[in-house]
């Protein structure tokens, strides 16, 4: 294990919080709020701390997979750290695990709370909150490689394809930094649209920001304690369509930018993705429908939340927990299917599910006809073993971590389903879940104990399960 | 598809579905019940069609591995219609679906019921609804092949391996008739001593038998309204015994028959297996101790419920429903793990879990090191590619259909948590769940299309999965 390599990267990573806090100091100083020295005395330590482990010489600097899988879980849960400070130092979140579970939350791009009371933060605090989806949404270690004049070679790719959600992750371009750069403009380009086009719609700048931010990371923090009920439709709709929007594999974003429509419009996966919303919201819609003044109020709201789920952002404009269990029972299903792999949504994505189905088929097929041998293929391509086994064992995994952290959050004595849907939001990074935890509720009443577990099942399913489980492995920290 | 072969096997079924309504004939001879006259003509019926069957003419009698599956999904399936028939006919289920319902779940040993009053059933019908258990715990075409001058070669073992639960079929001796006869034998033997040590313990005959058909076949059905509550603490450790060893895996028997007894006790599936049990009987016994007069009290009923669970066998002394979540989590666990391969219970099976578990921590150690390759054994045998690869697909398998069945019965509106035991209960053959379906409710609250979706679910468990799930193959069908 190269230590001083890991060291190094994660002074990087801190200088780089430092940099993005730039923006929550600037809205102390517009709003005129205290707050704002909290984050100028993180800022300092991280900028310290970057600065001595740049000064640590590094004599070899190759990095392995599993310093590369070391470094990206050590950063998010740096990051996490650093970020939640201020939100401690401010005393808007008094208790330290309290701050950390929000911070993680926000990074991973989950927006599980355990506030009660939103609003009774700082308008800098709320910033800074939001912002950290965000800056998850698309993965720090890739906007430092994007930016940062720095001779990776492969472990680029290595740290790359562990922070990137999705069972592979396809080079756009040769150059890992480059591949990252298309990104990082594609998301910045998409976030500023939307952004546009909330204040066209009326929306103030400052929810603009938060509602843009939320979605484009598909995080889900709101700023209110109703959720996003109280912005127009309008305001609702362009959400919806953001939501979507983001929750679509960014290579297509990369084909149509290079006019390749059609090829961008075969891809099974968006189109798997799009069908499955579709049905899902038909379904609900006809079984919420008594329950709205018209069944154009319940197709908007079932839109909405349906397209918050499955991309896992979370916001909502109606408390579901009030919904049949029909569509309850859709709504935890899109919950782990997830958005498309490659774009900033969690959950288990879409394309492992096409290949475990198909995976399925060919089973069922050659039962009934042994000699019959068939390649799994997707978009044209034949699928390698390699990959197929590795889905199969992430599903084992991630079942394994479920159970796990399911018995061990029950202790607190919650009911079955606020404990079953707390671990399917945050391992798969939505938000809310159903009873306790519902889109009215929150997870401040879990112990602190459960907070950790859930802060974990929340990195987990950022990182895809293997960063986080290594750390585990004696035999990573071996020299 | 040789269908000529296909309805000779079923009329073969069906002579030994008469010969089998003779016990029930039996008792209501003793008790002087009517009912007896149901059985009769339904006896009547399944000789006829044995006997027109038998005549057919079959010129081909290959049987390739399709043949053998769906030989298996429909004999288990005609073997429920006509099993329920006098249910039906003697009034005592006067509604089909439910006779249906009651006797599928009696002979996949699910144990779940309908009924609200199992007391006001008669002798003759109580004594057949439990003798479904003990015929489908060892399969009854294990038992065809096993008493029948019949020469089927290696289609014999494809349908032994599709009756008999778990991942892969060890042969005990070569020929697969001798194999079935050696089960059979220890599993006859097995039943008879529990009848035995029952009727010591003061049980009476009847309750001695239905409650030793109940735990041979690790089914459930009880014949009182409070389960096993009213037995006394001796009756129900021994069926807390019984249950233990029938969920074992029969081989450990054979292995000690023939004197070597180090090899039997050295199996890891039987060894994990204790473990689980022991591991969940002390940490529920913690968690329920304040529910009960003594830690004893705790200890006994923890024991039986833990292994009334895990075997799928499902009878209860208390309503697990009050216990709190972190109890009610373990045993929703264990419902999902099941006994031991090539025992009488079901679930996925203690030697798939711990072959995924193996799978899962090379995939990490792999990570960690990339160029340690090592193969995956158990007892010493490396694990071929082929059974890797269809426990994986069996685990998709199960949670495609878990899952659509959720959602189907999602239509009747019942809580999350109903749902989800009710089909985890009947698709790993256990029979209660929680809430509406917890050991003091049932099953009749569902509608129709619930119920046939739960007998699919019961039937697939039983059969584990692919028989069932070829049956909507339309290529299976082709001549």
């Amino acid at each position: 294990m190269n230590y001083k390599m890991i060291i190094q990267m994660l002074g990087q990573v801190c200088l780089f919080e430092a940099l993005f806090m730039i923006l929550p100091l600037a809205v102390s100083i517009i709003y005129r709020e205290p707050d704002g020295f909290a984050y100028l005395i993180v800022m300092v330590f991280c900028i310290l701390f970057g600065f001595l482990s740049s000064r640590i010489k590094v004599r070899n600097k190759t990095i392995y997979g599993r310093e590369g899988l070391v470094i990206v879980s050590l950063s998010w849960i740096i990051l996490s750290i650093f970020g939640s400070l201020p939100f401690f130092m401010s005393g808007d979140i008094p208790h330290f695990p309290d701050a950390l579970f929000e911070t993680a939350s926000g990074f991973t791009t989950t927006g599980s709370s355990i506030l009660t009371d939103v609003e009774a933060l700082s308008k800098t605090n709320l910033f800074w909150r939001s912002f950290t989806h965000w800056i998850g949404g698309m993965g720090v270690l890739v906007f430092i490689l994007a930016f940062l004049p720095m001779k990776t070679g492969s472990a680029g790719m290595r740290i790359m394809r562990a922070e990137s959600p999705g069972p592979s992750v396809s080079k756009l371009v040769p150059k890992v930094k480059t591949t990252a750069m298309i990104l990082y403009s594609i998301y910045l380009s998409m976030t500023v649209i939307q952004i546009i086009v909330l204040l066209f719609a009326g929306t103030p700048l400052f929810d603009a920001l938060i509602l843009s931010f939320g979605s484009a990371g598909t995080g889900g923090f709101a700023i209110k304690n109703d959720g996003l009920a109280s912005y127009t439709n309008l305001q609702q709709s362009i959400v919806t369509i953001a939501m979507i929007l983001f929750g679509v594999n960014f290579n297509v974003y990369y084909l149509l930018l290079r006019k390749r429509a059609s090829q961008a419009f075969k891809m099974t996966e968006v189109r798997v993705y799009l069908v499955i919303i579709a049905i899902s919201i038909l379904l609900i819609t006809i079984n919420v429908a008594p329950l709205f003044p018209s069944v154009y109020e319940a197709f908007h709201h079932t839109a909405f939340q349906v397209t918050s789920i499955i991309t896992t952002t979370g916001f909502s404009t109606r408390d579901f927990n009030m919904w049949p269990p029909l569509s309850q029972t859709i709504l935890v299903i899109i919950m782990f299917i997830g958005a498309c792999a490659g774009s900033t949504g969690g959950g288990i994505k879409v394309s492992r599910i096409i290949l475990l189905l198909k995976g399925v088929r060919k089973e069922i097929l050659m039962t009934c006809h042994p000699r019959s041998v068939k390649k799994l293929k997707i978009d044209g391509h034949s699928v390698s073993h390699e990959v197929i086994r590795s889905i199969n064992a992430f599903i084992i995994i991630y079942a394994v971590i479920f159970v796990i952290s399911l018995l061990i959050i029950s202790l607190d004595s919650m009911d079955l389903v606020t404990n079953f849907t707390a671990v399917a939001a945050t391992l798969n990074n939505i938000g809310p879940g159903l009873n306790v935890v519902g889109p009215t509720g929150n997870f401040s009443s879990f112990s602190d104990l459960s907070k950790f577990v859930l802060m974990f099942d929340m990195l987990a399913g950022r990182l895809e399960l293997m960063p986080m489980l290594i750390l585990f492995v004696p035999s990573t920290w071996k020299k």
